[in-house]
């Protein structure tokens, strides 16, 4: 298949770009609470597709990640029965998702996709957040594209659609390239085009992993999805 | 003046960062018209506003500048009786404004400024074109804001209320930087500290040169603020 339509890749972030949950469970063991760090970062993301899923409905107003990340803690600390924790320390673990580390292919991949392709995330974390985490973790993006841009959360269409449109694409110039085949379903559906990286780490070891073989492309991870985006040898 | 509040610098960009006027001469010039390439791309520039103030007064709904630089185009290629380009050629020659070229400081300058400071655009300059004239002229932004995602222009306030939103920091914490005395006093008006930088050739030999003493900050150009803003010496 000849992808030299393609333009720009629109990157799903959290999974697909960062090890939420290897960042998180360091942060948390530094902290040196008395919980299971790996459990508790698990309730946590566990917690936001449901707080997504509350601000689609309506039954909460236009909400950022940051702001549900927040409140999906807040509850935690309380199963948990964490005590002791200042606000400021509050603050700071909640923006424990500002830094989360990136794959290790990440960095070298964008870099070399950056050579002929225009680079966006297009995630549901909030601008300040994509934006934070790029300048700590060195994520080369050409541009910080988010759900809170649209005020609606992805799956939504009108986020994919966004993305081509903020960039001056047609939605078949622009790549999503995720982790996850949900969000590449909804995606190819907005009439992106479709890249599945494999990230069988993301949910740690035993966890789920997710196959690709149904999307335009399937990669290892992102310096072979360069590879398999190269434009052909000129001769 | 104590500037450690300052968090992130927004740019005004067409005049502040990039020469509008010697990008487009060259651009016009090259392309051998029977016109006066200054003539010309002072009548495109100066369209601009009243073009702006269609969009802002409800006479036009929301267009992006790609399609107002278009509109104005088309009306100075009718005036300066310009014949023969091919749709193609017109189409290229209206996305010269994603190719503009920085000041000579520009690029050091904001590479500097980043060491310590966010870096955003905060444009009339519609996001494709500002992601372009980004990576075609290297500049290091950390985010891509434009008037686009309000849907509002300068000087309407929401659009540098949003810039402050997005990068999840409060106006005092965001520097709007420009070389328009207009942009910084509304600017200013919302809440954000300002820097003015000056462009005596913004405008071309004999143009009008702004002086910006009014301001937090003024400097000569990005080097000369990146002094200024650097953080004292720890000892």
């Amino acid at each position: 298949m000849n992808h030299s339509h393609v333009r720009a890749l629109a990157f799903d972030v959290f999974g697909t770009v960062v090890d939420w949950r290897g960042s998180l469970i360091r942060e948390l063991t530094a902290l040196n609470l008395d919980l299971d760090p790996a459990g508790f970062a698990d309730a946590w993301r566990g917690g936001y597709g449901p707080a997504m899923r509350r601000v689609a409905s309506g039954d909460l107003p236009w909400t950022n990640i940051d702001t549900l990340h927040r409140l999906i803690l807040d509850e935690l600390l309380q199963r948990f029965a964490v005590t002791g924790l200042s606000e400021p320390a509050i603050d700071n673990l909640n923006r424990a998702w500002h830094r989360l580390t990136p794959w290790p292919d990440a960095v070298p991949g964008l870099t070399r996709l950056r050579e002929h392709n225009v680079l966006a995330t297009l995630s549901n974390g909030n601008v300040a957040l994509l934006t934070n985490m790029a300048i700590n973790a060195g994520l080369p993006w050409d541009c910080i594209l988010s759900a809170e841009l649209v005020q609606r959360y992805k799956p939504d269409p009108a986020v994919y659609l966004m993305a081509a449109g903020y960039l001056g694409f047609t939605p078949a110039q622009v790549m999503m390239v995720a982790a996850h085949p949900a969000d590449l379903r909804t995606a190819a559906a907005a009439g992106l085009a479709t890249a599945f990286v494999g990230r069988p780490e993301e949910h740690g070891p035993g966890g789920p992993v997710e196959s690709g073989e149904e999307f335009d492309l399937h990669a290892t991870d992102f310096n072979d999805l360069a590879e398999q985006l190269a434009p052909p040898d000129p001769e």
